[in-house]
């Protein structure tokens, strides 16, 4: 019989229907950490009920995108919860991270990346990584970003997290040789259009070994960031 | 005193200058790879040039988007330069790439993105990975893709190559738990506005673990892999 | 004479005219359905005068993107109206679905979607249609979406659902050898752009058998999907 | 085990490895028609290595924008090719068209449309439906749309194919009660942007029953005409 | 001696300077009315000065974009000023509207255009022309706007106003011989990106005899409309 | 009986079918001048054969958008034609042009703009109108355009003509009284974006009285504003 | 050793970390003023942390993009601060202005812009130049700019602000001899894009000696020209 | 007499009218340089005569954008014009530079840049300034760039070229307190929109004190640097 068929093993036991969304049990086994839920266009509800769903997993659970009410709800559910105000992130940590050596380098521009590079952070911290930070360490000051070169060259991946022109991602994958993960922020006005320069500009890097990934989107930065590091412990 | 000042300790040696060219010597110390040639929007003469500075190296060496007319005119300068038609690299290979069990996987969407897809596997094993490669595998056949299943779990990275919608890469970065670096190409027509689109799709992608590199640029996604790659070889 | 002249045959039977609308009453004749209210950018007033007029047709009616309050306002009215939530939409349903096996089936890619797809869904359903929703089977994990694939292969016609990247569409149209109605929404942030993206996306599908309409127009796809099911019952 | 596994039934039998391609055996009983293939972007020893492959088939085959030349040379393989120069469209047809009712009604806004809308046509014909044209009847000379009246009643599905503004869209939907494939050509000029604002225009369509695609795809309307048109015949 | 110069020559009479703006006495005699006020980002005591200074004149005066908030404020000041709701224009009249036989025609394509409708007819209705009003007549229902077709004949000037694909231009304008001025509007949503697929789709009009102004800049339309139709007068 | 009919007259007589074009032979008593052919995009042979079909009327005929070449055909079948290279048109000139007062006035703002002017300029002459013509006036040494200062007032109708960023029509229309119709051109480089920024800067103009046509369509203009001019012989 | 190493001389006391932001103190010796704060996406209690680590200097200190609230709470720390409302800057002003010849001309071409002019001019005044101001001043009537044709004349830098299609500039630079600092705003609606149009129109001014700052970006003209204009004190 | 009337004093003397052009007489006193001959859209024959208009002109001339083959047409009719091929500019050079200690940099980020970044450099030149040049110093490898730290502090103006990302702008502007004049380049390829990227990336430059010109438009930073460094000579 010509006709395709495709299946997966165990499929009753992938994913719990909860009508509005479908909680993937076995993304850990897939991709290494739980779903993540992704609080933006959610009601504080299905967030809720997301993650009742997923806390019955032994390894650590986040939310991204979540505000302090949906927290302080969550709260009533999981009273282990815990909340990062700059990273607007819920996380329920089940798992001890281990000591490291090898460090994830999150570079913040200005002083208004910092909510993005927070999210950055804490998800690499999260799923078990060592993170170090340094903000404001944009390219009109560079003597404040030269302080951090040796910093730059211990680290095992760097992030760089920057809004307007975005100068920091190529002055930085210029001077390192370790993976470069570029996060445009929506900081600016007039023709930043909402971060739409920057990621133009972090796409179109003169300097090596950098990608981008969507506009405000620290949490996509600190996974990615997260697999490579893991990749070396 | 309180003016800033900034130097490099040995900056003589740090490159040649060619009047229209700094060639930079110091790059592989800094970067680990030599200065790649970029060849679009350089003379024939240039090139040659700039690979004739860097050619004192005993560490490869590679010049990207040139035609065989400018190989030509290397090969007489520099008889043991080799050219990948596909990819249109000039390469001088001065080391042996070591045995290796890490690959970079290599997935191209359909055959007109196979130009783009080589300059990526090939610019990553001049760089010193082992490479595989699986093209024609878009979404619109998914069992041509789904036979690569087992390639893609066992890829150290994997490099996602699509022009179109650029699906190709959600499909992939949903089922794998390794860093997927993606590039949107220029095939298409229409509203796919010469890459545009898949750019913008890959930037979107529902899953999670990809970050995109510029419109064809094949050779900066075969860079970062390679730099992925190595810290685990 | 060789001036151009257009009439109809009864116009003055073809519409009531409100002032600040002409309402079309022989849209169900011309088109098999009542003219449709558009809610937005309507006052509560506007929209009530409007079911008004149309009320006096024994054939279904509705009224998309209107809010609870305007239910509330139609009420007093038109007691038999009736209201979907999640949908936005009133109805005033005059007509009984007869039993059917064809269906359509809507395809949601996350929970987000869900308002975008119950429009289109509620639409196809007062229009006389049997529908089959699955809802959260975006391509990050492409199992929840194959769970479907029997259904899919049952359907009359598809309608795909989905922000972001939109890859749902290509794969559903890969797999199905059915019409695949495409909704872009604009669920996403940053370089989502509000739903062009997603669209852009769409319309470039390297699969076939694919058409798009606007941005949210649940109710567009749910139009034509039920025109294409009921050419067939 | 938890892992997921995703496969095909008879996977060797599916498709065939060109290397440059992995041509699609499966296709015809999947989507009810074979791999069609897309000249655009593949040289003409390409086109007609994949056509070779297809030709083992008893259904019809064929190859959309390819020129007088790689007809040329398919010609030399495959004898009993045909060619179709407006629409730009090679053939091998294997099956007989049976006497039908239902027809797919194509027209086109301008003359230089026409390319666009023979490519619409001729696909649609060679998947099997009967196909009526009428041309040159864009909204500027409004009495040539309506002469086409009669003719836009008794058909089953109509394709609209206009430049420009794209405004015979609107008009063509607002008359009949069928599916309205609509097409975007790049015809224009100026603030026409290669056939953007027509698909702007068509997706924003005030008229119900429309869904759109990529600007100047005939061979997507025709298609998804057909798809449509056969499940009534 | 060469130096240009550039002088008025009763420069001191022309306009009265309020620090904040220069209003412009000499309007009148220079372009056959008194400097419009635009309403929109000025405060409300801005506008009341304007007003003010203004209304020494023996012709009429007006100002758009102001809301009722504002027309309050203006009436504490100028008890014989008025105010258009719909159109959102406050006038002071001192001139009577001639009788006239020719008249500038405003159509609209759905309700929601009717506030930008107004604001053209308003104000070519304050410079003195007659006006006749068609709205809700877009081409989804194109019998409703065919009833119009004597009307249109007549007129000596046609408005066009319409959101969406803004096809009512293109229809009119081929059906008349006299000039289009035609207006886009920001109703819609998705990808009418508030008004400039209007604008566009205006722009590439298949029929002669069309321009267009800014975005529901009714005002705009109906002072050249008002222009071409006192030539005639 | 409710089904809506809509038809012409005459409808036999109104056009000549060519098979790729409808040519419309009701247009002069419509619209005032007989179709003309755009010949962009067609063959040499669809604009002869086009030509020819409405050579029969004793009004006058044109063609724009046609080179050189192309007329050389069309003299062999029409020896009356005319050429005007800078214009680009092609005319078949029945027609007298009476003496009049009331002219046209056409502004170019550089010598790169004279070609899209002499289109504007052309099409009103042959169109029966007086036409006056001031090329390379540009605002960067405004004193050229003062200098004709008096030619504008006494202008009944002023098309300007400007690319880069257009600024020429601002101007024009705070010195007149008189309808400006503004023709972006495609001259300029960079951010221009091949005219997009002159139109859209004529589309927000300061100045009032003006209307904008599509990029480089000088032909639109010119027939706009013989509508208009024509209005008042 | 290869390896690059960049460094300051004294950089410990070269900015005071504040953790959210690193405050530079070298900027006064380095740029000629000390860093400017930009208030915009910062909290109130971040702009008053960073203007009291700025205070200990003894040269002129500003924030920009600052509201009323924010000055309130500057002051209860800072008694010395000062608040321009229009230009919605604090400064602690402890240099005096010494007399000056060679002035900064401040043109905006609508009460709209003013604010975006003072934002340019106080931020040349705070930086030690004599700043002029005209105002309303656009071209729609351009006697009132050619009122200051002197003035143009004795500036020493010219900064001109405008809006909508921002012709101003290239009215101006045709005049003056001077450096010409352009300022597009945000001024407008519809198709000026929020300061889109402005800012291509005033990229593509066909005068010479423009160049151009970002949208509604005072503060940027403000400085440049009072680099420019101390050049020459 | 309230008619505005603006009018130059010796107007006769200001130009030569030469049909396709005005060529402008009193630009030299007006601007300090004669006109410039843009010589892009004009015709070979167009340069060569108003190069010969102005050529009475004791000052020197120059045209842009000029390739080989007109200057030689130039050179038979004025034999002391000079190419400058890289720049692609045609002078005549009447006057002496004289000894200068302030100069103009111009610094280049890529070998692709050095057109552009010529025609600013021979223009400046031309226009009787000291020019000095660094080129490939793009900040991919920082440290070239600092080997021009103390060049740049001596510098009057500073010129930035750059495509790609234009990072340098950022960081040069940041280093120096003298006036940045930016020009984005056309160099690069997929996202960088042929200098879009960088313009708008320099647009958003974190650091203070620059101002952009268009895409490519090395003449207009050349222009503007030598009217400011020429301000303090």
């Amino acid at each position: 019989m010509d006709k395709l068929t495709l299946k997966s093993e165990r499929e009753t036991a992938l994913y719990e229907d909860l009508g509005f969304a479908k909680v993937d049990h076995s993304r850990y086994s897939r991709q290494g950490f739980n779903e993540v839920v992704f609080g933006a266009g959610k009601t504080t509800e299905q967030v809720v009920q997301i993650l009742k769903s997923l806390s019955s997993s032994d390894k650590n659970i986040m939310a991204t995108r979540v505000g302090l009410d949906t927290y302080k709800e969550v709260l009533k559910e999981i009273p282990e919860a815990k909340y990062y105000e700059l990273a607007r992130i819920i996380s329920i940590e089940k798992e001890e991270i281990k000591d490291q050596d090898k460090f994830i380098l999150v570079l913040a521009a200005g002083t208004s990346d910092i909510n993005v590079a927070e999210e950055a952070a804490v998800t690499a911290e999260i799923m078990g990584n060592k993170v170090e930070r340094a903000y404001d360490v944009g390219v009109a000051g560079i003597h404040r970003l030269f302080d951090q070169y040796e910093k730059m060259q211990e680290a095992n991946v760097v992030i760089t997290v920057a809004g307007m022109e975005g100068a920091l991602t190529s002055v930085v994958a210029g001077l390192v040789s370790k993976p470069v993960i570029s996060v445009p922020t929506s900081v600016g006005y007039g023709a930043s259009f909402e971060g739409l320069t920057a990621l133009l500009a972090m796409m179109n890097s003169c300097a090596k070994g950098v990608a981008v990934v969507n506009i405000d989107n620290g949490f996509g930065a600190g996974h990615l960031a997260s697999i490579i590091n893991k990749m070396n412990i």
